[in-house]
């Protein structure tokens, strides 16, 4: 046994120190690009460690991030040269986006999108941002779910919005020529998807894209704890994260699969690409799932991005990161939507 | 900004008072099978703490393990139904594995296997154990390469010996016929021997499995930090890891792909499927090489188990995380092997 020398008791006391702050302090990688380190370095996102007293503080802090936001969005849209189309879809509000050029042959294709946000942000046209970078490089029309939101509308209204959507895309589209998408909690909404169609006696769509996806809503899952201090984005479930758990699910039992679909029957899936990041709070979330997957002998991919935290693949507009993660996805879709 | 908690303040300490004993003390995950439990709750692994600090202290040290491990290898064999032949190839010690039984029309396929071991240890009978489990699941023959190693045969020994070995099982099997495996060490020659093979001019191998590669032999990625002291193998960068790539490379430069193939140009690869784990200290080595290779075109599958720590994915004889890596492995060989 050796006793620890001074560079370890001195690490430690910063370990220590740091989490207090409920951060851990690594050192940002040089394995990562330099446009995506900004973000690394950055310190935990206040956002998530807030915690609403009241209905009020709930709307106050919701209206204000999704202000912010929004705010951003025209310009963004106009950058990439999509368009966003506002409507309403089986009574449910969404946004359809248009890439540039519909690439030929892929007219009669379609994603569909489910934000992010815990299932209480990101509403409005402060949840497009991630399906715009998809439209852009897929070349896909993008219909965004605007899905109601707790804690004003909880559980099930988020999934009943978005298998309403769904049903009325079949009404024009073929199933296989489906595609579902979304990160976070779309990316958990994106693996309920399938679980509820079976369920309603609806075909299942041709491929899934689920991005760190929320697929155990309780703390259950190794790296709830190993990446807790070391995410700096949801930096751990006792934020914000708890507190939408409550307001979502309320009493309703965490093991159903409507609302933690990796304890779902995954057989029978369709093909299903999962991404994650080695900082991520989600990573178990993510190979979870990804290994429930294969069990069930459906096709799952998974890429693991170095140095990433939660969700941080879409945060920089040109960061090699991004473009590898929308590339895979759009590879993804393009070969096995048909 | 919140106050930290008493149980955050006591977390925080907890986390600070291990870690001076090099290790972070996390739950063991619910989401483990029963079996992979113990070696998840274990205390790191006093082997990878220690400092041989002269040739005879090396020699002390690699004998007196591999005489352990060795010892429980005959029973291992006769139990799994592998039979194991010592010879000679090429000038190499290699060991040949041959399964309970040769699946029909894989009689003209074979696996070549590099053990793990940071280039210092796991020489002789000690090195099968991992390919003993792959001969049984994949029903192929298994060549093990009982290559030279470190400090008595620094580089570049144990290439030189990697590729002669192949050189010589190219004048029985088509290349394709060929596939290639190893973990850790054996992972990083896996990827390695491409690399090398094209300098050399032979025809690349069908495909690869590189089980958490150590595939930067210097400090550089994000989970030698983030993951240290989380892992309970091999805990730390600075413990017999770091004198491991002393005594193999010596004063070679480590960006050298011969050494550290995460710098290699890995366009033209076969398909390769990778393994790590969430708490693997060589998560990063393995998601590096799996975005260069699908950066570079290639097919390559990633796996990260869940809870798993530095290779522990072949620990626990009967554990359904040791089925799955094996089955998934001996699936990938049998889809891309012809």
């Amino acid at each position: 046994m050796r006793i620890p020398g001074r560079k370890q008791m001195l690490f430690s006391l910063l370990v220590s120190l740091a989490f207090c702050g409920q951060a851990l302090a690594f050192p940002v990688p040089d394995t990562v690009s330099e446009a995506i380190k900004p973000v690394i370095a950055a310190p935990p996102l206040p956002l998530w460690q807030k915690h609403p007293a009241s209905m009020e503080e709930w709307k106050a802090m919701v209206e204000n991030f999704e202000k912010t936001v929004s705010a951003s969005v025209p310009a963004f849209l106009q950058k990439m040269g999509v368009e966003c189309e506002p409507s309403v879809m089986a009574g449910v509000p969404v946004f359809t986006l248009t890439p540039p050029s519909v690439a030929k042959g892929d007219e009669d294709k379609v994603l569909l999108y489910f934000h992010g946000g815990g299932y209480v942000l990101n509403g409005g046209l402060s949840g497009v941002r991630e399906a715009v970078f998809m439209a852009k490089e897929s070349g896909y029309r993008i219909v965004c779910v605007d899905y109601r939101m707790a804690p004003f509308h909880p559980y099930p209204a988020a999934i009943d919005d978005a298998i309403a959507v769904y049903g009325e895309l079949l009404k024009t589209y073929r199933p296989g020529a489906i595609g579902v998408f979304g990160t976070s909690t779309g990316g958990g909404m994106t693996l309920i998807l399938p679980l509820r169609a079976r369920k309603d006696g609806l075909p299942l769509p041709g491929a899934l894209g689920a991005g760190t996806p929320w697929s155990d809503l309780d703390k259950i899952g190794d790296s709830y704890f190993t990446n807790a201090g070391t995410d700096n984005v949801l930096t751990s479930y006792e934020g914000l994260l708890q507190d939408a758990v409550r307001a979502y699910a309320g009493g309703h039992d965490l093991k159903d699969p409507m609302l933690s679909p990796v304890y779902g029957d995954l057989s029978g899936f369709p093909p299903t690409i999962l991404t994650s990041g080695t900082r991520d709070l989600f990573l178990s979330n993510t190979v979870r799932v990804h290994t429930k997957l294969r069990q069930a002998g459906v096709e799952a991919d998974l890429i693991v991005l170095e140095g990433l935290s939660h969700a941080q693949y879409y945060f920089v507009e040109d960061a090699p990161e991004t473009r590898f993660h929308f590339a895979e996805l759009s590879k993804f879709f393009h070969r096995h939507l048909h």
